[in-house]
């Protein structure tokens, strides 16, 4: 254990009050279909490059959750905002429209979690009254930047995953502004046909931000693997500080390992006595059919989780039907020069640690 | 103006207690030279490709501010760091070895005034002792990622600037770490012949997040003109928000506008009623000698407001030379594809305010 093995807990347990899921084709028709509030059946989101595509899922998806809220951009105070495109183009493009001073966050993959922890970070301590957190990814557009163009039509190896189309923005506010708790409850009510609703129970607790870690993978396409590691480090130092065990959670789930990092994490926590049981679980092996939908090793990108979580988890949570939550945030922090120089993958886990309340 | 035009105010005024500084040749050589604590005369810093190079100067630059403390890594709470190579890998990589929670940002070269502020939000908080933010840029890795590779020996435009070589790490710790106030002051004595010693005085006292805003300028060697619109945006609504003047502080400091970014930025607040003064400058033109190097419109990149601020203003606050700054990290949020496909660039700039204290 390092000295600064430390779980940040939110005294004043920030608010996920609303979020806004936006996908692609794939997903609208997966394994949790027709959940998300907004698709578009060719992928393109009326755009001509699939880099602006993605841009425009950022645009629509931070729309959706202030549209939720029917408030303006004018009420949150920060925004905080990354992705895996080169530069996080993504991000800079597609939120420009909206007049809220812009955090810009680099955690692959991990993103969503790093954006959450940034919003409990400075809605606890009231910096801001509310904050944002977003997030997305594009099959084309990552396939094209990190591996092949799409179009290409290259064989995929069995232990890649699938890079999931979508985006997703979570908006995170004080536990009681107490001035809209009202408003959120009757528009709530009246939204209860929304995919996904406003939320008033959704609170985050705790975080623990994770260190990079590197294990010598260099397979770009077995992110799964290089990954592992990360979320295995994260979940060791968070059950061992906090004294807790994978059974006193109801859902312990990781945002993208799919089939194989899946394992290896079960597999590395064993080894040091921690076993995961039924209640762990994965965005990329929940938002794709394997039968119906021939994903390979599961979802991946920052999209992953931003749908599953967004659209699927934290609806749970708002109905009580999970009550304490682990979110493991995984990213791998490659880039294809990285790769092509032949330098092992490292990676990264942010853990968040959500309830009912 | 809008509802969220906020400055945010840091009551326990976290200190920034130590700075690394790694610079290249022309560095070392330059308008400022010999006051970095590390150098290499061929850029290379041993490494094997310019990527690792840059990795490597990060290391490097949060040891020697780790050293200057006498402190393992064990003290710092959480690490802020990003840069402008694909999927932040000169941060992913450079800072492997240090066993510290990491969380990655992406602001381009406004990277360091991000860092600052996220260091400043968390340490004043209390969520952490100590934090610190570290970035970097290398003229070879930037050149070649977003413009030509520098053997192909491409004319410059006039309005480019160069991007600096060089790495800097902000120790940002809480105001009394009474325990180590001691240990500091006595190490600063004995440190007195270093380039940059430890700091006691210097305070982040106030920031000002920006927003991004893009203006129409599209030729990626003209960063200047599309960054000065930002930088105009949060000066006017810093300016604005606290009431005062810019003949109120002491030194008013942007990261990389160079000459002509300098100089729009100045009639751009000028238009508005605002004339900046000869305490206005920039990083990117105190860094090279104009004369005797030939840079062309000044420094640019992560590591020039990195080096210029950490080796060379932050003493002068150290001192008591300056008493009160406006430090404005600037940032194009742009990438090569998003040139190539004739967007427009964003641009970024957050304000931190420095005081003497």
């Amino acid at each position: 254990m390092s000295k600064n093995d430390m779980i940040f807990k939110f005294e004043n347990k920030p608010a996920i009050y609303s979020v806004g899921t936006v996908a692609g084709k794939k997903e609208w028709e997966g394994a949790l279909p027709g959940i998300y509030d907004c698709h578009c059946d060719d992928d393109t989101f009326g755009m001509p490059t699939w880099e602006q595509s993605e841009s425009e899922m950022q645009r629509l998806a931070l729309n959706h959750a202030l549209a939720k809220l029917a408030w303006d951009d004018g009420k949150l105070g920060l925004l905080f905002a990354g992705d895996l495109i080169n530069q996080c183009t993504s991000s800079g493009y597609g939120l420009l429209d909206f007049d809220v001073p812009f955090l810009g966050l680099f955690g692959a993959c991990s993103t969503l979690a790093e954006g959450i922890i940034m919003t409990a970070f400075t809605v606890n301590a009231g910096y801001v009254n509310a904050a944002a957190a977003v997030t997305s990814s594009h099959n084309c557009s990552a396939e094209r930047q990190f591996r092949f163009p799409v179009e290409y039509g290259g064989q995929r190896t069995p232990t890649s995953q699938w890079t999931v189309t979508g985006a997703g923005a979570f908006i995170v506010g004080r536990r009681s502004l107490l001035d809209i708790e009202e408003k959120l409850i009757e528009a709530k009510n009246a939204s209860q046909s929304q995919p996904s609703p406003l939320f008033t129970h959704v609170r985050i607790a705790e975080a623990m931000p994770g260190r990079s870690i590197e294990c010598g993978m260099n397979d770009a396409n077995n992110m799964g693997a290089a990954m592992a590691p990360a979320a295995g480090d994260t979940l060791l130092r968070y059950f061992t500080v906090s004294g807790t065990k994978p059974s006193d959670y109801d859902l312990i789930i990781t945002g993208d390992l799919g089939y194989e990092g899946h394992r290896l994490t079960g597999e590395l926590l064993a080894q040091k006595g921690i076993h995961l049981g039924n209640n762990f679980a994965d965005c990329g092996l929940l938002i794709y059919d394997r039968e119906r939908q021939d994903m390979h090793a599961g979802g991946s990108g920052c999209a992953c989780s931003a749908l599953v979580m967004g659209a699927y988890i934290l609806p749970k949570i708002e109905r009580g039907e999970l009550r304490n939550v682990l979110f493991i945030g995984t990213g791998a922090l490659m880039s294809q020069m990285s790769v092509q120089q032949g330098l092992p993958i490292p990676a990264i886990a942010h853990l968040v640690r959500l309830i009912y309340e």
